[in-house]
């Protein structure tokens, strides 16, 4: 259901415009491929005289590379190349901008072949080209490695403790944004502050704090990486790889390959998921050195187990969150210390963290200090509001432990102190026009949260979580075609159906239909600059550049229009699909057909780098019944509430809301990296490593809410993240209601749970 | 060598510039993966579950279709469908325009399956898919067509003659532009008036008058014509191919199956070679239908004989020329009767070779007589100045008897007579600045003409020829690299280097280097509408519009330039790659390291539709030596002459000119369509088809003339056409001035130039 806030008509600006598209539910334009299984993923690619690859990869969580011998592998028949760092070159201590702020190349190309040591169980140490695959694996166990196994941290607190094993010799510690001498795993502490904590739990009537641990999660695409790289005769190098981000490929190849961005081609192919996993590059750089060695295509595919050790999961973390309100309900302070994992490079996802922890609230007094630290774990990556929904599960337990305390209902306490336009967060952004007190009001006037929920061992828990969503750059161009219908050109990777929802913005100012456009994600050669399909921002940007490039084709075809009609452009409107002047009128599709006579084709292009990023709010009601003998949590019902701004395409809205949802219920019940002593993960298959089915869920209830961002020309906001921050946190409350356990470990998995209930029953007053 | 007329620098607009880019020559952007092996051609694609497609073609020239049993076809194993033209539907009388005038839907079906009766030997009859390309071809066997065969005429004089039978029922003669009742296989004759020719021949002292037949002859493109067409489950079809036009493709076929254009997406495979015929569609509908009926991607490769037998040859003719001039060597009056063979359906070539007949010489009264006639041959297609060659065989011919009759020299018999700015052609145009002058001043002040020419049984001949150019529509983009790079993005499919011969002209605007553009010819979804590689137009026009996107480009960046240095737009001045403003400079490349901080990425675009074509001229001289016991005629020497315009990337220039002197060569002395009395070609192999060889040859040398053409940017004419129409005529003046005989037939193979010889032994008087 799409829920219309009271204050909607104010609000929404563009409410009041009727669309024509926007809004609908048209059929996907990659849809028939998709469930046709004609579309072509990354590892479905084929080149003349394709070879393939082979990943060693280290064996130990940390340990000292002696020495490598390649000799062996490459004495076998069929091997056609080995590569090792060594075929990367020296990076010494070079900065790079790949657009989103300096990076050191040493730990872009470590991470893809180590070099020196490796850091985590699973890091790539050496490539093999052969011409079967079968070979190429054989050879990758004939590579002798010489290793000296260090201790290995694998979490923040073993990490920090003092005389921990140290991962980089050289990584200073940054303080307060400064260079500092001081060694260690912690690669940066900052803090933000907002008025006087102190002064303000000095005026608390209540103060909860408290300590929680998540564990490390995965993304869990059902797609593997892979990539397939030919470095050609004349220089140039081709990747086919599945991806959240062409462009970001291209350039951090090229930063990795040191070469030339124009000389490198990515063409993106369809991607089975990504969720922010699939924006950095692992396998790209050495099927490039590899394909430079053989003079031949090289394809590169991960297996499950690679994709659970050596791509980036998402930050485990210990976080301490301390608030306090007064008895009316008025939150006077927080406080919370975060510490994330990054695994083996910096950065992990804390600073998002910190931004988002307390950004539900419009709280005067704020104190946030981060810790970014680095383990002996796989290099985490972003997933779906990186590092958001650990902090929202700290904070949404906190702020129900205060609702419980002062005795006043969960949601009227988060309305009461919800931000709004003019809150200015801990990290000093003052928020524009958001949605979140519209959020808590459709929460409170749900059918969900009207309905008691009786039974035993069932509790209700609600959650909020923020995710501010981010801009980049993107370009899109467009051609009209003699029938009146447009091909569009963008550069986003499809993952979420946004070949539609951008296609659907072009649409709606040409006045056509959403079928009447022909969506193509194109190579990196062939569409411009385009940043990464994340950050909820495709819909958002590279709808807005559609919007925009479809004026420009507005623009010059009232030039035709007037050239038809001997008018000037300047009389020529157009309103509804048709360009008009005067008694003379033309639909966008007549004139369509009159280009040719007046001047030639039309096309339109345009790119944008927007400011006006408008943050989303997703809240969740769920009910839960906690099994007294096995402490499994089964959901009875799930509602997610989103601020969408404008709903483009309300059903891919929902999906993403669903989809987030189900990610969050995983994270916050069962899914976890579950690391040995020796720092190796120990379920590194989807059927030990337990993600959410059909079967373990309910059907999740959707409400979109559409509070319209000021800063788009449609209103959108970008959906594809903030659903996953609340659930965890919304299972807990519920756990807690069900069963009177706080629970303070990610997952809330059976045993954890159990024990929980278990110490309760054994301790009650310690539990509290 | 480049010759630069005297009158250049008062000319060249343009000369007086120093380029930085255009004029230089380098590699070409496609040049390492064509040498390599690794440009995929149209056969060589490869799709899942891809299957394969053969083509029933007829046995006689003319045949009713009583019958069409696939029954036994359909029966065999491994055979998936069977199409034949009631697949097509019925057309009626529905005419479609692509875009070049109106066609008849009925003829462009019935050439891509007949319907009715078979027209040629070789018209495909029915289409057959199968797992398997021998099951295919055997199941084409058993097919059973119960054939009515009918008598055939294969020449315009046979086509033309009373009582000749009948290709098409319905078919009305065009006569001078009107309908008319009357049928045959005439499909129009239409007449070019200018000023009295009776007048004019009155006031001739000398007039010659000869008939001149050539024959049908092949482009001899080394690839095959090819199709791989899939028609998704969702309607969509795609369709790869190796094609001179990518939208032409897509809009012919859509045409024929009946569907929007924006239904069919064409990816352009890389072609070799076209030289005009890869502009119709054969095998693209055949392909899609059994796609359509199989849902499975399908192939169709032709074989060299279905090459020659059923794609599009160019124009046999039968031509009258009368020319008077006065003692004073003035061309008084031209007349023409020219008759051309279209082939199974209308239109012949016969308009463009009236339009350049005498379109070299600028003469007071002149009439041309055009007949466009239907003949049981395939249905011929543009071949390189299609029409111009058949045409300048014969006024090349006459003009040189004349030349010899007044005792002058056949350059200044030109040179007095020569076309120039002001003239009006035959059919009304008036030429603007063309370079005709200037080719003949060069051709006469060279050294190949200055040398005298020695030895028996040896000649030399002149001769000069027109061809007029289009212009019709481009589209082309452009994305700025942050390496200062640029992506270029075009639609016109790349035969003779134009990757290259537009990205320079991007280059020469933006002050970069050929090589820091990267050009690619993209599918029709992803590109502006763009017309056909052909009529000479593509470094023209999409050189144009390449131009004219860089320069969207400049405009943007000097916006970024001023946030920059906090000034006005319009105070940014941009020339020889850097922008300026006061004390403020930054080349393009650095300027484009800064598009992301000031707004994010630039992209350009522009599509044209230019009016500003300049025709070209070419001129050959060539040395012969004829053996006296076999009549074969050996080229001592050839020198090609062309006003290019601006060489823009003079190599291609000069391989444009040799390689239509090797096909007007080929065309003059050994190609030919050898047609047995069943109107059956005997001689359908390229052992038998005889297309000069590198043994057969010498060096042809080139000499460019630059006069710009002003309705150009950089003055650009297009090239590729005209150097195929002298040949003929100068070979003929050759072979006049070494053996005394005047043919008047081509090929001027041995065996008829030795009975020519013999003929003129015999009776020198009748044979002058």
């Amino acid at each position: 259901m799409t829920h219309k806030p009271d204050s909607y008509e104010h609000n929404m600006v563009l409410a009041q415009k009727q669309f024509r598209v926007l809004g609908t539910r048209p059929i996907r334009h990659d849809g028939v491929d998709k469930v046709t299984g004609r579309a072509l993923y990354g590892a479905d690619i084929d080149l003349s005289g394709l070879i393939h690859g082979a990943i060693l990869r280290s064996p130990h969580a940390h340990a000292r590379i002696v020495s490598i011998d390649t000799s062996a592998a490459e004495a076998m028949e069929g091997v056609l190349a080995v590569v090792t760092a060594a075929d990367l070159g020296d990076s010494g201590d070079k900065m790079i901008d790949l657009g989103e702020g300096e990076q050191n190349l040493s730990f872009l190309r470590g991470n893809v072949l180590a070099s020196g040591k490796a850091l985590y169980k699973g890091h790539a140490v050496a490539g093999v080209a052969a011409a079967s695959l079968h070979v190429a694996q054989e050879a990758v166990k004939r590579i002798r490695v010489e290793w000296e196994p260090l201790p290995a941290v694998t979490t923040t607190q073993q990490a920090m403790a003092d005389g921990a094993p140290v991962l980089h010799d050289g990584l200073r510690t940054k303080e307060l944004g400064k260079e500092t001498d001081q060694t260690g795993n912690v690669a940066a502490h900052f803090r933000y502050d907002k008025g006087s904590p102190d002064e303000g739990f000095a005026q608390a009537d209540v103060i909860v704090e408290r300590s929680f641990d998540t564990a490390t999660v995965h993304q869990g695409y059902i797609e593997p990486q892979n990539a397939t790289a030919l470095w050609n005769n004349d220089g140039r190098l081709q990747i086919w790889t599945s991806t959240q981000g062409s462009f970001v490929v291209r350039d951090t190849t090229a930063a990795i390959l040191d070469i030339p961005v124009s000389q490198v081609k990515v063409t993106p192919m369809e991607i089975g998921g990504g969720f922010g996993g699939k924006i950095p590059v692992y396998l790209e750089p050495v099927a490039a050195l590899l394909s430079k060695k053989t003079g031949r295509p090289v394809k590169l595919v991960m297996s499950r187990q690679d994709v659970f050790e050596a791509t980036g999961p998402t930050p485990g973390s210990h976080i301490r969150v301390k608030m306090g309100a007064t008895n009316d309900g008025r939150i006077v302070a927080a406080e919370a210390w975060m510490a994330y994992e990054a695994g083996a490079y910096p950065e992990s996802f804390v600073v998002p963290g910190a931004m988002c922890v307390f950004a539900c609230y419009d709280i005067d007094n704020i104190r946030v200090d981060g810790f970014d630290v680095v383990v002996n774990k796989p290099s985490t990556a972003a997933y779906r509001a990186p590092g958001a929904t650990n902090a929202a599960f700290a904070a949404e337990s906190v702020v129900d432990e205060i609702a419980e305390k002062l005795g006043v209902d969960p949601l009227d306490l988060r309305l009461k102190n919800a931000a709004k336009e003019g809150t200015r967060r801990a990290d000093g952004v003052k928020f524009p026009r958001i949605g979140l007190v519209e959020v808590l009001e459709a929460m409170k006037a749900h059918p969900h949260y009207q309905t008691p929920l009786e039974g035993p061992h069932r509790g209700r828990g609600v959650a909020v979580g923020f995710w501010f969503n981010v801009g980049l750059e993107s370009s899109c161009s467009i051609s009209v075609n003699s029938d009146g219908t447009i091909s569009l050109v963008e550069g986003s990777t499809d993952i979420g159906g946004t070949r539609t929802s951008i296609a659907m913005q072009a649409a709606e100012v040409l006045g056509i239909s959403a079928e009447e456009v022909r969506p193509s994600v194109a190579d990196t050669d062939s569409v411009g600059y385009t940043s990464v399909t994340g950050g909820s921002r495709v819909t958002f940007a590279t709808g807005w550049a559609a919007h925009n490039a479809a004026q420009d084709v507005v623009a010059q075809m009232k030039e035709r229009a007037a050239i038809l009609w001997g008018v000037d452009a300047g009389a020529v409107e157009f309103a509804d699909g048709t360009f008009r002047s005067g008694d003379n009128s033309l639909a966008f599709k007549e004139l369509a057909k009159k280009l040719s006579e007046t001047g030639g084709p039309v096309t339109g292009r345009a790119t944008v780098h927007p400011k006006g990023v408008g943050g989303s709010f997703a809240g969740n009601i769920v009910d839960v019944e906690v099994d007294p003998e096995t402490a499994k949590t089964k959901i009875l019902r799930f509602t997610a509430f989103q601020d969408a701004g404008k709903a483009i395409h309300p059903s891919y809205v929902e999906g993403q809301m669903q989809g987030g949802s189900v990610q969050g219920i995983g994270w916050g019940l069962n899914e976890e990296y579950f690391m040995t002593d020796q720092g190796v993960m120990a379920n590194s298959t989807l059927l030990d490593y337990r993600m959410p089915t059909a079967l373990d869920l309910p059907m999740i209830d959707t409400c979109i809410i559409e509070v319209a961002n000021p800063g788009h020309p449609f209103g959108v906001r970008g959906v594809g993240e903030a659903s996953i921050v609340p659930p965890p946190g919304a299972l807990a409350n519920a756990i807690h209601n069900a069963t009177g356990v706080r629970m303070s470990r990610l997952p809330m998995s059976p045993p954890r749970l159990m024990e929980a209930i278990w110490a309760l029953e054994s301790n009650p007053i310690a539990a509290d």
